[in-house]
């Protein structure tokens, strides 16, 4: 078996996990964030529409994972954890309205000798349900429980330079699928044609890397609805003048790097014209700002006061730390990009900058996801960085 | 506003939902899945990543939709919700430590004076956390918590003839991803190449219906892993000898219509030629048995008779109830296909049958999905129902 990292990897990213674990009085961690469990173990699999968990006990070198019969030959074929550590629950206890998988891993964590202890676990991750909680406090009466929320996450904040690599890889990917993605928009094409062409070169990647899943599905919301930004492609065809944004990832060993872009199908309105520069200017701005030591607050700052020269205002976050994901979200849920963010910026965090602006009926996304290097920062992806518009007197295919 | 359904359908859907809360004593329920808040509001857009809910109060004729402040466009432009009920919570109370979006839900709560009553929670969804059920029981500890999870989902269990339609065309847009993507297969080919086919034909559809992203990533474990029901693609290139199982579902207007089939590069091994007839056997036992009044346990009764006959047992279930869904899963959680399940078939159910067989390295999955009609059961899709074989010598792209 080929793990995406070397085993001595996982062993920090345990010993940083176990530091963080003491520092919080916490001597059993049930990790149950798909990214999480990956990230300490190697897990990957799509298994986390069942309940499973990976558990990291202080005192023990190995951490255990717990999970559906028949997936716990993907925890023997994905994660450096040994067989006597993967424990499965029979298949009754999925989608039942008797059994519950959190009672046979309470039963588990007393049979173990761990019943009594200072219990983590992810109170507000999303496959971590109100009845898995209520169901371990029941299970584990004499445990103390803890929200460990975003413990792990934590960690995975700092990337090594492997995970570095495999987001240049998934740069790679994106950029391709973005230029396939603009390519292929012209007047009569459907939204869902449009998506298709990302998906495949999403998917498929390079020759040298190929692509996965993304942790969101490509969105490109388009003419009124660019003023929405989480609906999904429609079958409705585009039309000259309409604006569509597209906003992708590629991604790599679970590795995402998002990029978004605006597109005018023909000339842009005279809002499009006046806003695009103040965002590129606002992007310029933060990205010549970013360097280790500054806070994500400080950037926040930087982009604010670059629009309000022009007379803008955003209400919402500009960006927030991203990197190994699952659905629904590749946003890590640490730091953000936003007034008030104390985050302090190290050399190796790395950032989606997302600072669209939505108006009433319309708005633009140019976005950078960017490394904060020793002295600064760099951006992932090559694609060009502006409003771009498609001139569909030449159907060639050719970006214009 | 165009959507999916008649608003006539939308209230009935809400109508036989407030009967079940009534039925529980439920006065306000709190709805969490996305699928749940799509079937009852239309609401559709990938914002699931921050915490989002619908809310039936019993004795009020419209839900509110309570969500994140850039979102509400989405309610506005994909619900038949009035204006007044689309309440948005401002940005800072995404994934921060201080605010919690449960926290503002309960004030609306209770300013609207439902703060006493029953209140019913989704408490086993995925998008319902441990922390979010903490919140707002501190947040409304005059109220009456219920569980209510799968309460919408049993509602959604009998479809509607649109909803039978929508189906039949998600059953063409999985007819053409497995054909396109089973003809991508040949040896040096990538598991992520053909994975790029597949989500190409799922996402772009027939030039009549436009696909859409379907709440599983197809699924194809190669070699080895096809005894691993649940692991992705990787970027390996397939293998004279090797096996494949591919399980997709087409998509529209999130309907789901899954199909799985096995396919074999080259001549198939020994136990695949003693397995797929048995399994194509038993398929085929299920599918003649199943009718209105029938119950999910006896059709598994069925197929396990069926493949004892040759010696074969297996232990997980073989299907489920499926439809309308958003990641990471497209089964309703409702009926399992199982020993002991005590569901009533009805005209108009519609079920993945997917009585896989996995063996220590390797497996076998043919799977349909199919609606109870009233004197029986039909399939959905037509894709030929075999274990396919990849004959090499025939580089032409041709199924052999």
């Amino acid at each position: 078996m080929v793990l995406p990292f070397d085993i001595l990897e996982y062993h920090q990213r345990l010993e940083d996990t176990k530091k963080r674990m003491a520092d919080k009085g916490i001597d059993v961690l049930l990790i149950t964030d798909p990214a999480n469990m990956n990230y300490i173990s190697g897990y990957d699999a799509w298994s986390f529409y069942v309940h499973q968990m990976l558990v990291i006990i202080i005192d023990e070198p190995q951490p255990l994972w717990i999970g559906r019969y028949q997936d716990a030959n993907g925890a023997r074929a994905t994660t450096w954890i040994y067989e006597e550590n993967v424990i499965a629950y029979p298949d009754y206890y999925v989608h039942s309205e008797v059994f519950h998988p959190m009672d046979f891993i309470a039963d588990i964590l007393i049979q173990i000798g761990h019943g009594k202890r200072n219990i983590g676990v992810e109170k507000d991750h999303y496959y971590f349900t109100g009845m898995a909680l209520e169901r371990l406090q029941r299970g584990l009466p004499n445990a103390t429980f803890h929200d460990a929320t975003l413990l792990v996450n934590r960690v995975r904040i700092v990337k090594s330079d492997q995970e570095i690599e495999y987001m240049k890889r998934a740069a790679k990917i994106a950029d391709l699928a973005m230029t396939k993605g603009v390519e292929s928009i012209h007047p009569g094409v459907r939204e869902c044609d449009t998506a298709a062409e990302i998906y495949y070169h999403m998917v498929k990647g390079t020759p040298e890397y190929g692509g996965e899943y993304p942790a969101i599905v490509p969105l490109l919301p388009t003419g009124d609805r660019t003023s929405i930004p989480h609906l999904t492609w429609t079958e409705r065809p585009f039309v000259q003048g309409n604006a569509v944004i597209i906003e992708l990832a590629g991604c790599y060993k679970r590795y995402h790097v998002p990029l978004a872009r605006t597109v005018s199908i023909g000339d842009p309105n005279e809002k499009m014209k006046q806003v695009a520069p103040v965002v590129l200017e606002g992007i310029q701005e933060v990205l010549d700002f970013a360097k280790p030591g500054v806070t994500c607050g400080e950037l926040e700052e930087v982009w604010r006061k670059s629009i309000k020269k022009h007379g803008y205002e955003k209400e919402s976050r500009l960006g927030y730390s991203v990197g190994l994901n699952y659905p629904p979200d590749w946003g890590e849920h640490t730091a953000s990009i936003r007034n008030g963010d104390s985050t302090v910026l190290k050399a190796n965090m790395t950032f989606h900058l997302i600072p669209a602006l939505w108006f009433d009926t319309d708005g633009i996304e140019i976005s950078e996801t960017f490394r904060v290097t020793e002295k600064g920062c760099e951006r992932f992806t090559t694609y060009p960085q502006e409003l771009i518009i498609r001139d569909h007197m030449d159907l060639s295919g050719q970006i214009s």
